[in-house]
């Protein structure tokens, strides 16, 4: 039904239609404006805006010691749950930056809570870029007062765009949710290429509703998708210093969602989707990306599943190998040694799209032939079982290409 | 004074003459032999003998979960301190083999004691190469009788050449050192250039004396060593299954280093050195290198200094950075971040040969065209001060490069 559920590893939603064109839902407004942060004349800063004080909203970060400036000013100075709008740059992460950061990301704050009329605390400030240069706050909050003026419902395609940095695919949609108790509109812009790591990813993520949907649950809703989502995708295990993930819920459908109802599973079970598409967005974007791995690590003791799917998902060795579509399994092996050390031998299970090459810690003969040709697809599954245990952890990951390093060679210069 | 001793993070020690030509110290022999695991007609396997019965010896292995048939081969059968031979093959890690694998190892470990006509248990087994395919022990078995008789002095080269797999750059030194009870030699021969994890690397590395050195003191001398040595460097993160260090004294010099001594602490420093250059020369060979990066992160509580310091070694973002010569110290405070979550704001300090670029968590201002000619040298420090505490780790990493790539996404098709 979806151009945007591509992933065979995403089951689109029931009773959801996707939207031609990026409008938002009821009650949300948004547009963009170039501002040189990025140092060329694209859009470069976004803005999005919900018309009506009785929103609801819910917010995640990352948790990096070395937060950027715009999210610890969203976790002081902003009433998460109460978000109105949200101001998002690209070009300069404003991390890195001490007190000065902090006073640019205020003065970008109160400057668009001036040009949109509404209370700083209701105003969520967002960037991405490079760290460790001071963001041009003054010209940030020249270039609001412009696009205040100009917001529309079908602004989210600049919004989306001007969040970009080194994303290559566009990473929003916008859809229709039947719901029980009526229809109700949902759509979500998203960036994230690099920096991605399995404890949440270099991204930023807004999701707007026009259901009505109370603090608590928008909250808890957001928490669980982000678990099911963002967290289980590495580009190259790079934690963020900006990672930022805002719900916003408008009630403009007149649609409420209460605890418990039908309503909330059908709408939970959307927003996954809707979460884990984007995420896998990000993971076939991966700066250079040409596939996507997905690891499924069964069996083992708590806890010991995810430490060898991350260890799997993190290896340059094993993403080298996808890249090159190379059946290397030898370097999944390598990985779960890495992650468990001193418990060798181990006992493990290896399966490449579903052909199985290892069992028991041993390899096995196989059809060299069809395994070559399973890892030439875009998608590439791999399933390692571990003695013992019931738990269960799957991770997405990119693989690693010459032109990530050629990114993340000349990134500053 | 030496070719050997080229990185301006080694101190060549005191009293020590570099051989001109690669003989072994006094009462080893070595040689090598062709016998097709590779593939080509290029020598694989490699022989090392001590003549003398009075060998004393000391070994460490890595401790990965899913370690090779030779070393679960060398825990259970050798008797670690009585080492009289070695038999490396490259071209195959016997890794992921089972039970057959051990069959193979094992045959390998028989057939040499006997062409050698010493014990099995004094046979010390050990490979390097492509994971999960089953090791020909049978013909590396035949081709061990014919170099069983061609064993000398001067067979190091060979021996070092042939357990090369990815590796660019020779590894291996011959040298003399004078000691206040004599003169004794001290041979290396290595190989590393993937798969190199600072918790220990992806190498094989045979060193040998003719010093007579009790068993305990051989012991604790090579796990000193491969402390400030193997264990600080990175390539790739990557944790091998096969890594083996391995120390032989043949006591033909009839000088003996007692415990203690002036002679031990002397041969200590030299045997520190040269071990930490072999390790410093497998990060200048890491799979693709162009530049070595060294971190060196202070303060901290205890335990945090080093796991900043392995975030920044192993992280794909400073690699590339470092390959493209790139000033942007913004990868290390991304990656000082991602190693202390939930401890935002950190005051911490970055220095990038010795010019400051961050202060107590803030960009500083800095001569930018100065900090961009010193990324370019072959060696680039940097430096990571913490708050509090007084706790000090370095590592030695390698950069990321299109060559890693390449090399790593074609390694077995």
């Amino acid at each position: 039904m979806s151009e945007f559920f591509s992933s065979r590893w995403i089951a689109p939603p029931a009773d959801c239609t996707e939207h031609p064109t990026a409008e938002l839902p009821a009650g949300f407004v948004a547009g963009a404006v170039a501002a040189a942060v990025k140092g060329g004349e694209a859009p470069d800063v976004s803005v999005l805006l919900c018309l009506s004080p009785a929103v609801s909203s819910a917010a995640r970060f990352c948790d990096s010691g070395v937060l950027a400036a715009p999210v610890l000013i969203c976790q002081r100075e902003c009433e998460l749950g109460a978000i109105r709008a949200v101001i998002a740059n690209s070009g300069n992460a404003n991390a890195a930056t001490g007190d000065a950061g902090l006073e640019q990301a205020l003065h970008v704050q109160i400057a668009a809570a001036n040009a949109l009329a509404i209370e700083p605390r209701e105003v969520a400030v967002a960037s991405t870029g490079v760290i460790g240069v001071q963001l041009p706050g003054e010209r940030i909050a020249m270039a609001l007062e412009g696009v205040a003026r100009k917001l529309d419902r079908a602004g989210a395609d600049a919004f989306a765009a001007a969040i970009r940095t080194t994303d290559r695919l566009d990473k929003h949609v916008s859809l229709a949710l039947e719901l029980p108790s009526g229809t109700v509109n949902l759509s979500a812009q998203c960036k994230g290429a690099g920096m991605i790591s399995p404890r949440f990813a270099t991204m930023l993520c807004f999701v707007q509703t026009d259901a009505a949907i109370s603090t608590e649950l928008a909250d808890r809703l957001l928490g669980a998708s982000v678990k099911q989502s963002f967290d289980l995708v590495s580009v190259d295990g790079q934690l963020s210093t900006n990672d930022t993930a805002l719900l916003m819920a408008s009630g403009a459908s007149g649609v409420a969602i209460e605890p418990g109802s039908e309503d909330e599973y059908r709408f939970a079970a959307a927003l996954d989707a809707v979460l884990r598409q984007l995420a896998l967005l990000m993971v076939a974007d991966g700066e250079g990306a040409k596939r996507v791995g997905r690891i499924e690590v069964t069996g083992g003791d708590a806890g010991v599943t995810e430490q060898v799917a991350r260890q799997i998902a993190n290896s340059p060795l094993v993403k080298a190998a996808l890249f090159g579509g190379d059946p290397n399994w030898g370097r999944i092996a390598q990985a779960v040694g890495a992650a468990l050390p001193g418990q060798a031998p181990l006992r493990f299970d290896i399966a490449i799209e579903a052909i199985p090459v290892c069992a028991a810690g041993a390899a096995l003969a196989f059809d060299q032939q069809a395994l070559a040709r399973a890892v030439q697809r875009d998608e590439v599954e791999y399933a390692v079982t571990l003695p013992g245990g019931g738990n269960r952890t799957e991770l997405f990951f990119s693989d690693l290409s010459y032109e990530y390093v050629k990114i993340n060679a000349e990134y500053t210069t």
